[in-house]
């Protein structure tokens, strides 16, 4: 180790987060994060939904440290010290001549690092961000300690830090494979297809207000493991079938088995979360109201238009077959959930605003005079308007995996002091 | 036949409501009733929740009518014409030559009826009206028919009903065998334990106001049935070891295993609900909150004073373990769910108030002192109080079955006329 005290080398990297379409739900090892079936997810487009991390590692530092959102957090967490031996243990030598630093392997056991990390989203919201954060975590820490390791390697480091993590690893469309080793080494993620596989889809999600507060999903798949008399039809029935099936539906671009899956399969992750004891909800009568919405609209028209599916809260991710498609969808739920009085259209839709354009809604009043969607008319008078149920919407697509950010100007940390900007 | 024109038989009966235990869901037969598993229910007391129907008969009436809380309504369903023929072949003759009756088996085929039914409670809350209301149908008429039938036999007439009406036709603990036999002959309700087996446990049932129009049973389970993939495993799997169990449970009176099945059960009827494609939701979040506050209890207490179970609505029908934990459980109820304003205790607690004055609460006020429940003390701070969630509560037990009622006052048809009174 040379130029001791005087160097800091620094890597920022931006990874996306990912929605399930066949679910995690239960682990066969607890402290490795290995699942008792395979699962498959999107990765959403990280121009909306992504975490960007700086990593940086110096002589002069001497503890490991981290800020999330600007906001200092503890290291000392089991995932996050599995992942970091897990690195150090395949980091090779670096060396950069112009700035002075030559770091030997055996160097890694004893540097320091600093990390800042930084949502584009709400953390709170339950959108995957730690699945985001831990795959943005092992991706640039692997790239500052020059691990050589292809993707699909680091995905089962970044498993042990959150299991869906490893899903983060790559665009497209992802399947992790259980795996069947102890010790966990089979038990990763590959891509299925690339971000332009199926650029016909547009996803929109909900971020629906809670109440009340939730079973992490760590202690929730627990209980279920340990409760539920259904999980394990589940697990060795239904899901290997599902599996088979639902990567039929991708490669063919299938949209009507997609949706039935998709939405099958994020139901009966909710069932075996109710025949847990004691029971887990996660979704509340606002997700329910959505279900009911696009089940009715899908079933007016014959055929599947959007697909749903919610992880461990109320937020409801929906899939539409194309940008029509989803400009209707996008009319129907401002219809159903306009925004309260206070709030601006601005910040009640975000992500590709391209969308809303497409619904012919340019401020709140367009809203205010949506029709009653063809699918009610001349049935059962429409449930009141309901505002505040939903927080605010995300327009968005599938998107690519992790990338490096070289412009000095994104990282996160001052390169002098390696100290958050 | 004899007398004609100028006569008029009359029957008047009372029959319970029923709660499940461990749940009916899913018939093997739709139009013979037939159930994919065994179930076992608690009758309810009569004096609280139970239909009271007079069936009368006359030469001079020219068609079958009935009125159901006054309204008339219509007789040509499958369902009712199912249980009238297998009635009419088993009648039997019949004669009071005081009043001059004689009917010979082969006239009932050609007599009409006029039948009056009243609920206790309100018909459109989901308290199993239709199970009280073909129970008492049933065996009302097959007193008036002369039907030379045990209990059991008439169950089974009463299954063609409605289902879960079987089990409406004895008091205490009654298990629905589900049968073998194609024509359903085996597929009765036995009684497992009278209602003074297990007089200690004190019912209250939430009755909890519902915005959404509610998915009926019947299509329900059919929809269930055809698409859910957890159904056969519970059918298969679960359902006879829990039916096993629970009957241990009832014939010991062990609260901690009956709360545990039968909380359980009633998960996982709702799991298999959410598993359907589209999904059937039953519960709203006040189910929910419900659900909560009880397992938070019991969890605090080391062991359950409380089990529940929720029917294809929203409503919670609660079971304490005895009297003392009754009071305790509705000062809970009431301190999450108070009254509206305009409300008075009188109409939002009804049934048997002594388990009012037991929880200390003669008046509105002192809901409104009452303190937090012990188990959320120095936690989270308790939810905001909810009003109007609850339309009201029914403090209740565990009750007899069908008993016909002879005074002429209590029959619902003018004795002259057959009309409503």
């Amino acid at each position: 180790m040379s130029g001791e005290g005087e160097w800091i080398r620094m890597v920022t990297a931006r990874t996306p987060t990912n929605i399930a379409v066949v679910k995690y739900w239960g682990k066969r090892d607890e402290n490795l994060i290995l699942p008792i079936n395979d699962s498959i997810s999107m990765t959403l487009d990280p121009d909306h939904l992504s975490t960007t991390t700086t990593v940086s590692v110096s002589p002069s530092f001497d503890s490991d440290r981290m800020w999330l959102n600007g906001k200092e957090i503890s290291l000392s967490g089991d995932r996050f010290q599995n992942c970091l031996r897990e690195l150090r243990s395949q980091a090779s030598d670096f060396e950069d001549s112009e700035k002075g630093i030559k770091i030997e392997k055996k160097d890694w056991e004893k540097l320091h690092f600093h990390i800042a990390s930084y949502n584009n989203f709400p953390t709170a919201a339950g959108l995957a961000s730690s699945a985001a954060g831990f795959a943005c975590l092992v991706f640039a820490l692997a790239n500052l300690m020059n691990v050589k390791a292809n993707q699909s390697h680091l995905s089962a480091i970044a498993r042990q830090g959150s299991g869906s993590a490893c899903r983060s690893l790559f665009g497209g469309f992802v399947k992790w494979i259980m795996g069947k080793d102890s010790d966990g080494g089979d038990s990763v993620a590959v891509q299925l297809a690339d971000e332009n596989h199926w650029s016909d889809l547009v996803i929109i999600v909900a971020v629906v207000s809670a109440h009340q507060k939730e079973t992490s999903s760590t202690s929730g798949m627990r209980e279920t493991v340990e409760t539920s008399a259904l999980l394990q039809h589940r697990e060795k029935v239904v899901v290997p079938k599902r599996i088979i099936e639902m990567e039929k539906a991708i490669e063919a671009r299938d949209f009507a088995s997609f949706a039935k899956l998709t939405c099958a399969d994020s139901n009966q992750f909710h069932a075996v979360c109710l025949d847990t004891t004691p029971p887990i909800f996660y979704m509340n009568n606002t997700s329910h109201r959505i279900i009911s919405c696009i089940e009715k609209w899908n079933k007016a028209e014959g055929a599947p238009q959007v697909a749903y599916t919610f992880d461990a809260g109320p937020n409801a991710v929906m899939v539409a077959r194309d940008r029509k498609t989803a400009a209707l969808l996008l009319q129907r739920m401002l219809y159903y959930f306009p925004p309260q009085s206070e709030s601006d259209l601005d910040s009640y839709v975000v992500g590709d605003k391209s969308i809303l354009k497409d619904a012919g809604i340019v401020g709140i009043s367009d809203i205010e005079v949506l029709p009653v969607p063809s699918e009610v008319k001349d049935r059962v008078p429409p449930p009141p308007r309901s505002k505040g149920e939903v927080s605010y919407f995300i327009c968005t697509r599938i998107g690519r995996g992790p990338v490096l950010l070289t412009e000095d100007a994104q990282a996160l940390l001052d390169p002098n002091t390696g100290l958050p900007k």
